[in-house]
C-alpha cells in the first residue's frame, strides 16, 4: 500500500533537481536492484509486488520494504513496462577528482553526452571491459536519470561516475589525453600503453574546442563506408575494445 | 495543405502491416531524405514546411511535393521533435538471397533483433565500416519502422537489408559462419580472412539453437569486468571493427 503523497514524491524523482534535493534516485527490476544491493550503494526503500521479495534474498534491516499492487507500481514506475520492483537508492557523495587519482589506468571522459540511452550503454560497456570509473562534464545528462539507470543494466552499481569541470581536470594533467576526433591517428595504429584519459564528445557537436586543446593524442576510427558519423556509444565501445585487446 | 484522410493514411504507415500493404514507408529530416533522394530508393511524396525545399536541390518531376504547416507536420510525424520534412518512400522489392551472392565479403546476419534503436544503429555502423548488406531473420524488427529509419541517420539509403529464413540460407552455405557467442574463441585471436557471415542474436535470448548449429566459428568478445552482457549494437560494432582492422 502506498500513499498519494509517496506516489508524487517518487514521481518527482524523475526530475534531476528534485533527485539532487532529496539525494535519492530510482532503480527498477530484479537484476538491477540486486546488483545495487550487492554494491556500496545504500538502499533506502524497496517497493515490491507480490511474491517477488524472496528472489532478493535476505536484506539488511535498514532497508524499508513496502508491498504494493501492480497498478500502484505502474503509477511510480518510469518504465513503459514496470518490472515488479522499484527501489529508492541514495545518491553517493561526489568526490573531488584529481588527475593523480586516474594514474595507472584508463578513464573515459564524456564531454556533453545528452542521450540517456547512450550514457547508460557506455557505462554497461565500460563495465564489460573492466573500466570502473567514468568522468562526465557538468552538462552531460544526469546518470541518475531513470532511463540511464535502466540502460546500464545494473552496471551503474560497479562503475563510479563523477561529474566535474573537465577543463579544470585536464589542466596540468600528467596523463596522455586521447580524444575521439574525425582527423587523428588511426585507432588501429595507436599505442594506448597503460594509462590515459579518453575523451568522447557530444552527439551533435563532438568535443568542445576548449577541451580539444588538451588532447595530446587525437585518435580516429577509420571510416570504410559513407556514414557521416558513428554513434557515441559505438565509438566508446571500439575505444574500450582497442585499449583492452593487447592487454 | 494536407487532408484529414492523407493524415490518417500517413499515420497508418507507422504499422508494419499497412506499410507492407501500401509499399511505402516514411523518412524524416533534411539529411535523411537527401540521402534517400541520392540513392536507388524511389521517393513518392515530400511534405515540407516553408523555406526548406531549396535545401533539397532540384528534384525529379516524379516526386510529388506538398507544402504543409508546422502543426500539420506534427500530426503526421513519428518523431517527438518533427524535422521540417517528411517523405513517403517506396519499399524496394525483396530479393531472393543465395549464399553465392554473399561470397567475397562479410555480411552481418541478425537473428531476432527487437529494438528499433539497435537495428538502426547497426545499419549506421555497418555503413561506417563499409558493409553494404545486412540480413535479418523474419522475426527481426521491421527496418522500415520509423524509429529504425531515424536511427540509421541516412545510412539505410546505402545498406541493403534483406529479410530471409536464416536457417534455409545457412544450409549448404559455403562461407565461414561466425557467431557472437559467450563461449567461443576470442575475437582478438580470430582470423576473419576475406569473407563470411557474422550472426548476432536477440537482445534477451541470443542466437536461436537451430541457428547456432550452423556456426562454424563461435567468437567471443572477452569480458574484463563484470557486466553480464553487451548491447547487441555494441557487439556488432566491435565485430565490424575487428573485421576491418587488418584489411
Amino acid at each position: 500500500m502506498i500513499s498519494k503523497s509517496q506516489i508524487s514524491f517518487i514521481k518527482s524523482l524523475q526530475q534531476k533537481k528534485l533527485r539532487k534535493e532529496h539525494g535519492l534516485f530510482t532503480a527498477e527490476g530484479l537484476k538491477s536492484i540486486s546488483e545495487f544491493i550487492n554494491s556500496e550503494y545504500v538502499i533506502d526503500t524497496i517497493f515490491y509486488t507480490e511474491n517477488v521479495m524472496p528472489k532478493l534474498g535476505k536484506l539488511s534491516h535498514n532497508i524499508k520494504q513496502v508491498e504494493i499492487s501492480t497498478s500502484e507500481l505502474s503509477k511510480i514506475s518510469a518504465l513503459t513496462t514496470p518490472q515488479q520492483l522499484l527501489a529508492l537508492i541514495k545518491i553517493p557523495e561526489t568526490r573531488v577528482l584529481t588527475p593523480q587519482m586516474l594514474k595507472g589506468s584508463f578513464t573515459l571522459a564524456l564531454d556533453g553526452i545528452q542521450d540517456p540511452g547512450n550514457l547508460g550503454t557506455i557505462i554497461r560497456t565500460a563495465d564489460w571491459f573492466g573500466f570502473n570509473r567514468l568522468i562526465c562534464s557538468e552538462d552531460t545528462v544526469d546518470v541518475y536519470n531513470a532511463k540511464v539507470v535502466q540502460a546500464t543494466m545494473g552496471s551503474l552499481s560497479r562503475v563510479q561516475v563523477e561529474y566535474t569541470d573537465l577543463q579544470k581536470l585536464l589542466q596540468d594533467c600528467p596523463l596522455p589525453v586521447f580524444g575521439a576526433l574525425l582527423h587523428g591517428k588511426s585507432i588501429y595504429q595507436t599505442n594506448f600503453d597503460v594509462e590515459g584519459i579518453v575523451i568522447l564528445g557530444n552527439e551533435g557537436n563532438g568535443i568542445r574546442p576548449e577541451i580539444i586543446t588538451y588532447i595530446s593524442h587525437p585518435v580516429t576510427i577509420p571510416r570504410f563506408g559513407k556514414a557521416e558519423s558513428l554513434n557515441v556509444a559505438i565509438c566508446a565501445s571500439i575505444f574500450c575494445s582497442e585499449m583492452r585487446r593487447n592487454s
